[in-house]
């Protein structure tokens, strides 16, 4: 990872707010430029976290000035406390800085099902302000980590009729899932000027289905994942609703999604393999994408790529309970990167035991299916299952 | 397991054939009596394995004589030579015993993708024949395992109007699901009288329902499930289409077959907990059987139970993404055997981490959901995901 870059507009501080542990950076404070614009997307899980709820509701009713996140408490599973607690951080926000509690956006994650501890960070809110700066984005990767190993950012900048615009994020996640720490949450800027909120909403759900929509640890959608798009207009470059500047942005924000979602799944827990599932010829997207995570979800799938054993027969069997109607085995064809392993409903007649043991000691592996029935193509990243997953898992609370 | 008790009208033979391994039970033969009828379901993996495809088609041809079960190899996604192979061996045993092939149903468990050893299971079939016996039951339990670590049978008497009625079964099968081992097999005989088919197939269906097709170790599909039930009539108590002696012999086949499915449950690869995942008050079944799946199949849910941590949350998470819809989290309840957990969309306020640790640390388990939202209910059982579920099958092939 390169330094992340500043974004005109953003300034970013962190404190010790003693959440869950003392003498470690968990909460974070975003400042937005009042001319932006902001974007989100949220967890489906129907038992949301108190602050996902009230960050969509303050979203609805204004743009936000502040963002809050703290770690080591998810504020997930906490009934009606939680809502109070999550409201109380805004309001404590909102008197500290002189702006509206519904300018406020309160994020957490962490433990589910404890009490958040409101005296604790509403204590370390005045730290974290006094520590803002516009170059706090990577203080502020580690501020948001959890069971990370490595703290998450992506910087990039792109030409827009010659006018440099610059796109920073940060991300945690050591899973897509983990509901104890409730687990994926992303914050990312840009310098661009974005008016239209369809438009900025649009380009933050585009880059969403191609990135953090698109990688899956172990199927277990959190209770508090959230992504943030801010556009805060400094750079004066206006973005409209469709056009070349339009797109080149889009693929700007997606790429750098990609990259942070990406960066989760190779930080994932107990992960040893960074595998992309690549499904072509389908009839629609929907049914590739039903087939790349029952593949993905496959605890036998997955513990064949830890043994970095060419186990096809279970990719077969994974791929024959996906649920495709009329699928011809006849067709269907199977590579592990270049190798073709599965060709006409059985073992392809050129494939070696070793070509396919030698792919499968590689630390990146692309697992390739072509359904040979139509157009779309779906493709995702995922883990492999290792006993660290189990340990990981097993010991967390403990 | 008492002693299985014989069946009249079935013998079964066992031998080793060396499909995989020298000197293991690994070829089974049953015997069924000319005036027995047969029912039997199968996977609905789309890519089924050879014998699979063999065994329906002989099943709406004929009236089975014999049933023919090698385990060391599944013979699937073996294409068009696995089809030739499965038939061969109709052929062979048809040809010992005078029988047409239509009346011999081939069965196959063991790796996926190796070519079928053909030579070795014909030239097996003479000494298998050879001993054919009317108490070869628990002999052909043990011929029939793979990663099974023990052999599973069961037997039981039911008094229809007087007159005794003997149903016995095995079973094999260390997960519900386990692609490489392609999985469980199930056969179940009564000397009771049914000559009508559909009466036959709604029996084993409805028993299915609550056995076999309500237990999952790892959400895998195998490409090789069969279930069948045999009735001989050989006790010459006939057994019409409604009324109370159909009534009782459909629970009676329907109790044996769960205590065959809780036996694979209770030696489920890694398994350290028999967990069963009880989903109350659903609008209907399918949701609450919706719900029990999500749960069940979470690895986060199944390592939370390895460690015996009562980590609430995670079940939580897991009913949140469940996908019912208009679910009201206010009035869900969740209970760890009569510990309530959940209540209220928080913590119980009576709960105690304390009594939730208690429950967690026996190895039986109950998790019961109230949705309070109908009157549907769901029950089916599990197992945790531990260490060794990952070493077994990470390491099965090597």
């Amino acid at each position: 990872m390169d330094n992340a870059l500043t974004v005109a507009g953003i300034r970013l501080g962190t404190a010790e707010a003693g959440i869950k542990y003392s003498s470690r950076r968990d909460l974070v404070i975003i400042e937005v430029a009042p001319e932006a614009q902001a974007a989100a997307v949220f967890t489906r899980n129907v038992f949301c976290a108190a602050p996902v709820t009230v960050a969509k509701k303050h979203l609805n009713r204004a743009t936000p000035r502040y963002l809050v996140i703290n770690t080591g408490n998810a504020n997930a599973g906490t009934g009606r406390q939680g809502m109070i607690d999550a409201e109380a951080t805004c309001q404590a926000l909102a008197e500290h800085t002189g702006c509206r509690p519904e300018e406020v956006l309160p994020f957490s994650t962490g433990v589910i099902g404890e009490p958040l501890p409101i005296t604790n960070l509403i204590t370390g809110l005045p730290a974290a302000l006094a520590a803002l700066q516009p170059d706090g984005w990577e203080k502020a990767a580690h501020g948001i980590m959890t069971t990370d190993t490595r703290a998450k950012w992506a910087s990039r900048q792109v030409l827009l009729d010659g006018h440099p615009i610059t796109i920073t994020g940060i991300a945690k996640g050591a899973g897509m899932i983990c509901p104890d720490m409730a687990t994926l949450l992303a914050f990312v800027a840009t310098d661009a000027r974005i008016d239209d909120k369809t438009t900025l909403q649009q380009i933050l759900g585009d880059a969403m289905a191609e990135s953090f929509n698109a990688i899956t640890v172990d199927g277990d959608t959190s209770t508090n994942d959230a992504c943030v798009l801010l556009a805060t207009g400094a750079s004066s470059i206006e973005i409209p609703a469709t056009g070349e500047r339009r797109k080149q942005l889009g693929l700007a924000v997606r790429d750098l999604c990609i990259e942070l979602a990406q960066a989760i799944i190779r930080d994932g827990e107990g992960a040893t393999k960074f595998i992309t599932v690549q499904i072509e010829g389908g009839q629609n997207v929907a049914e590739c994408q039903q087939v790349a995570y029952t593949i993905a979800h496959s605890p036998l799938v997955k513990t064949a790529f830890f043994a970095s054993d060419p186990n096809w027969g279970r990719i077969l069997a994974a791929l024959g309970r996906a649920g495709v109607s009329n699928l011809d085995l006849e067709r269907v064809a199977i590579y592990l990167d270049t190798v073709c392993i599965v060709r006409n409903g059985g073992r392809a007649t050129d494939y070696t035991e070793a070509a396919g043991a030698h792919v499968m000691q590689r630390p990146e592996i692309t697992l390739r299916i072509d359904l040979a029935r139509g157009e779309a193509t779906a493709r995702i990243w995922t883990t492999d299952l290792s006993y660290d997953y189990v340990r990981i898992n097993a010991e967390y609370r403990t």
